[in-house]
């Protein structure tokens, strides 16, 4: 039998394919420091538990395909805070952030187009793009230059006429980069001119560390068909298990076909979808504080990593990731002697090799993706066992 | 800008699809009955809620890609009392029955591949199928005939170079036909013999009247490479908001495949999986009593309908849908005219007219789907207003 050529070049997670070398460290009785995933520590505010204890209907009944009526209100209220109006017919609910990607890149890309991609990428974004056939065109960044990717003439240069799409992750993850509000309007400006849509994935919003201000794609209205939002409860709420998300477009013909896979899958969660609108209830000081917390991971990661000799890490301004290039032959290989040949007193520390975050073959060898989802005492122990590691691993 | 060829091929939902004119016809006041939707009226476990109501973890965090440990074991042990038994590896949970469709879809159909599936069939595979690039080879069956399809020649008739495999709703929906285990048997040694992959879809197994054992194309070890089961909570458990749903092969490669997508979207919501493990609880008696209450539904509706003139229907044997063929010109322009036109006491009915479920243009036009999914009184009431509609349509 035959499998499709599409899933064939699919890959598996790269921050979970280290996870049986991990199960077999912790059978051996080692503690491990998770930076390779981003499932934040943070409570789920209890708005959502609440919700769902206080649902009387005796019939789990399917959801409305666009959504229920209270979290589409609830979502545009978020947005109107921002200073963004969307009508109810603009937005949809969707199975987490990730298929609102999956539903808005199936209405635009077929077999042979491609979408520019700043590279490194959120590596789920390759097999959502070559489900459709497509191919992503990776827009190439550097550690030295801390991941830059926000110049017209570096973006204008991969455009050609399969291109349909630009697609930006802001703030960004793996890398952090937040856009200034010139630079959004730049990348709009390119979308605009060359007729591609601008999808932008912003589920990670709330989390900028430099006092500035909220912002969207979602704000140029002279962009209003070419923009797609992607947003998520998942890292805003910590409520990752939630799978709430939606897509947002005034673009009528885009959502006319979105509209098309919500109803053939049928419906989103009901019970979930009654949480997020809770969620959305809390009150604004719950951001502030949340804000606060990953700064303080922030800076201590960064001062931590400044400290290793041969390190390359700019300070990132936003989500809870950041990118750093070590001084190892590859962070693949390190990575899997973290798990198998080295301890610190019984601990070592395990990350998301850089290699699969981006599109171009060999790029990212030796780049790593942090997630500073920890407590700032643990974040600091498990940059230490990565110093360690670098001078043992160098070592040997 | 561009939209993808394929959505442009999707549709939007049949049994959505007049939805605006019931919307019109409820605000001039009239009732409506409404036979065109599968959302069942019978209260789900309480379990199901019960399980949400005592989640004490303070973090909603991401659940494992293949499911959580609880749930898995649960269709294990429901599979093991069918006498059928599948490894944790051959299981992997999904957002409901939809995506484990969409996942072996696009595991195994590539541009301008076939899928064989007997027609009239559930229009959501339309889009699940379109969207892999691959086509619809209907097997056509007939209303004189009950929707009987599982005929060797038939099916090998339509195999060609293209063909990937066979999708089988069984019990079946639209139609409610459900296989013997001689017709299930040989259409496993069709897709042994000609190399291809064989869907069950079977949400509705514990819906058969007729004292059947409950049936699986799991049963079949000697196709273990072949089949690809999907299963559901939904029909199952009344619980169709939750959104659970199963794939299961033995298939180790396409389970490897499939998991790069559970991988990609990173998890089903956590607490429906809480409450799915919690709903395989329930005792046996709990699906003898839902069978019988459908039995009599179907019966009613089948007796009221062999009253009405020129209707053809034959009683099915599972499910809890019923195809008929109806005397008018077209069910379309009929059922839109029940709902502006037409009153009898106030009251109107809607049913799913039958065009959308075939996959050759033109058949399936004087035909609907009836879902028997109310209570017997109003089921009644439905097919006399049908039948009163039937009169009045046909003599203006």
């Amino acid at each position: 039998m035959k499998f499709s050529e599409k899933v064939k070049k699919c890959g598996l997670s790269p921050m979970r394919k280290f996870h049986p070398y991990a199960v077999a460290a912790v059978a051996a009785g080692k503690k491990i420091y998770h930076l390779n995933i981003g499932q934040p520590d943070i409570e789920t505010p209890e708005a959502a538990f609440e919700a769902v204890r206080h649902f009387t209907q005796p019939v789990l009944e399917y959801a409305p395909s666009p959504g229920i009526p209270e979290l589409i209100t609830a979502v545009q209220n978020y947005y109107d805070k921002l200073g963004i109006h969307f009508a109810e017919s603009e937005i949809l609910v969707t199975t987490g952030g990730s298929e609102a990607l999956q539903i808005a890149l199936n209405c635009i890309l077929d077999d042979g187009d491609e979408i520019i991609i700043p590279e490194p990428f959120y590596p789920n974004y390759s097999t959502f793009v070559y489900t459709t056939g497509a191919s992503i065109r990776p827009l190439t960044t550097t550690p030295e230059e801390g991941y830059f990717y926000a110049d017209r003439a570096r973006i204008e240069a991969l455009i050609n006429e399969k291109t349909r799409a630009i697609l930006v992750t802001n703030p960004g993850n793996p890398t952090g980069v937040v856009l200034s509000p010139a630079e959004m309007r730049m990348i709009a400006d390119v979308a605009k001119e060359h007729g591609l849509f601008l999808i932008g994935d912003e589920v990670y919003r709330e989390f900028v560390y430099g006092g500035e201000a909220l912002a969207s794609m979602g704000q140029f209205e002279d962009a209003a068909e070419n923009v797609i939002l992607i947003d998520s409860v998942s890292k805003r709420f910590s409520a990752c298990g939630a799978r709430i998300g939606v897509i947002i477009s005034r673009n009528a013909e885009l959502m006319a076909h979105a509209m098309k896979y919500c109803q053939a899958r049928l419906s989103v969660a009901t019970l979930d979808q009654v949480a997020a609108a809770a969620l959305y209830t809390v009150p604004g000081d719950y951001f502030a504080a949340v804000r606060e917390e990953y700064k303080r991971r922030r800076d201590t990661v960064v001062s931590k990593l400044k400290e290793i000799p041969g390190v390359v890490c700019k300070c990132p301004e936003g989500a809870f990731y950041l990118m750093a290039k070590l001084p190892v032959d590859s962070a693949d290989a390190f990575q899997q002697w973290l798990l198998t040949d080295f301890d610190d007193n019984g601990e070592t520390v395990m990350f998301a090799p850089g290699e699969s975050f981006y599109g171009t073959p060999g790029k990212g060898v030796d780049e790593i993706r942090i997630a500073y989802v920890l407590k700032e005492a643990d974040l600091a122990r498990a940059c230490d066992l990565l110093a360690l590691g670098i001078k043992a691993y160098n070592a040997k």
